[in-house]
């Protein structure tokens, strides 16, 4: 791991001040469908200073480009670091991304993003190497650099919001895809869910179910006077959070984690990790990690995979996007390198 | 590949006689239910012989590895070859097979091997080194190094006889899983699959539907001399050939085909593999991949994955088996290897 490895790292260069400074410090980013949140880090990955926007209405690439810039020089302000200590910047994006290229290919409709080469635009803003992803896998990065899966090589991380997604780690790499949608599972299909084909762009089968959003319309589907004392207007994770009290909501929570079982069940009988690790703003709540684990050990199967929840929460991607970034540094940077 | 980098070497050893039959030739072993199939190659893939005997009634693993320097004695003979030509073998046995402690962990209830050390057997009996994994892993193989996947570095070999199972290339390299068993798809969960847990060596929840003893089964599900002219006992090949003209053998084709393609879909969402082979003796079949295919195209898929039938048929084993024994050869020679 990056991390170990630049522990105890001594070199006659951190003895000068500026190339200490200059091979000091990264940026990671985690750019949202309604927040912008940047982080800044030193090289070892201890986060010295954070900065975070609404992206709400804000969907051009370059305007959210302006936006982390702006965030940088707060950066640099609050910590009081010159512009060349900055050694590299990552970002997270809600979508599909060619790392190799750094185009952010497509993203949901919220942002509509297509082809936005925002590599290029982050480094010609800033003026530093830039490494950009899914924010999903980049949360996977998080988990594997400082969180649940630190020293696991194969897992998969699971991020449960509005709708569902999964970063692939492989012998300690993610797993991309030949078209960059590796672990788009969101669409999968299992027993319960919709067998009709979606539109791009709507909720895919799985996340009708189990994602946020699916969670709510579940809900609000089963809703009655009669079935619940609770309102109709509740949020994915209230109905969990009543998921013990209330039959309908209980109903709502064994609907969500069979199903979720079923396609944890799926992915680990094609990829044998042995580890998932649920995230996310929904994933992380435990009623429903726990119950899905229930339903998995009821399947006799030969290989028990373990599920745990995110230990770095709504912090996995920024935690993730400075993994990436020290490891761009690292790699653009022969003095870092060595 | 193996094949590309040997085409055309030329090594001063290769004008000692001794030495190029040394380092000339492998043996390939397919150990299946019923029969067990042996050739001899030259280390450029050319399979010079070939040996075949039944299994019916043998189960001991030793009885299976005197059966082999059975064959490989034959196949001396029938090559007027020294034993000292022979560099390496490789075996694909019907199991999970730890491969790098050479051991078959488990075969299906048919066979009843638990923890069998074949690598060490086969090394025993034969005096050279030896390689084994699963069998359709070995098919994959097979078609990677000179079937329709050549050149393809990320594919899914799905082999449909009585069972159904995968064999997972990515970037080039196989993808076993934590405890060996990457690509068990038989057991996969899709709308239309019994969502029972079933006990290990029962038939899984895609292969009831989707093999050819699931195919069968569903066939006589729904027979009556009403709903057909056919007769009640087919084989499931029998079925899929009667597809286009009969209505009920159309009925249980659709039924399979597209459960198959919502496998392929859940497999293509998370893996994004470019190329999907149909191969085993039901999977060959093109009835049941044309049909695959038009449901998957139904689907408004991001990435539509191509289905192609396996090139090599029942020989994707024997010719994976020979592939790996030839890299088993390169990696255990250093005269090999230069």
């Amino acid at each position: 791991m990056v991390k170990q490895q630049l522990n105890g790292r001594r070199s006659p260069q951190n003895e000068d001040k500026t190339l200490n400074l200059k091979e000091g410090y990264v940026i990671g980013a985690d750019i949202g469908g309604t927040n912008l949140r940047l982080a800044l880090a030193d090289i070892k990955g201890t986060i010295c200073a954070r900065w975070s926007t609404s992206t709400a209405g804000i969907r051009s690439a370059p305007k959210v480009v302006d936006l982390i810039a702006e965030g940088v020089d707060a950066l640099l302000q609050q910590t009081s670091l010159p512009r060349s200590a900055l050694s590299a910047i990552a970002a997270g994006a809600p979508g599909i991304v060619d790392v190799d290229q750094g185009i952010v290919i497509a993203t949901s409709y919220l942002m509509g993003w297509r082809d936005v080469p925002l590599r290029s635009l982050l480094e010609a803003a800033l003026g530093i190497p830039a490494s950009i992803d899914n924010d999903v896998n980049v949360a996977a990065i998080g988990e594997h650099y400082a969180g649940i899966a630190q020293g696991v090589s194969d897992f998969v991380f699971i991020a449960i919001g509005t709708g569902v997604g999964a970063g692939i780690m492989l012998n300690g790499q993610l797993h991309h895809g030949s078209a960059w949608t590796a672990g788009e599972i969101g669409y999968m299909l299992v027993p319960g869910t919709s067998e009709a084909s979606v539109e791009r762009g709507q909720p895919g089968a799985l996340e009708s179910i189990v994602g946020g959003e699916g969670i709510r319309t579940q809900w609000q589907n089963r809703w009655s006077e009669n079935a619940t004392a609770l309102p109709r207007e509740l949020s994915a994770t209230q109905i969990l959070d009543q998921a013990q009290t209330d039959p309908l909501a209980g109903d709502v929570l064994l609907l969500s984690a069979r199903t979720l079982s079923y396609a944890i069940y799926n992915l680990s009988l094609v990829l044998n990790c042995p580890l998932f690790v649920l995230g996310g703003g929904v994933g992380i709540h435990p009623a429903l990690g726990e119950a899905t684990q229930q339903f998995l050990h009821q399947r006799n199967a030969r290989v028990q995979p373990r599920i745990a929840q995110s230990t770095l929460g709504s912090e996995a991607q920024l935690i993730g996007a400075i993994s990436l970034a020290i490891r761009t540094a690292k790699t653009c940077d022969p003095i870092i390198q060595s």
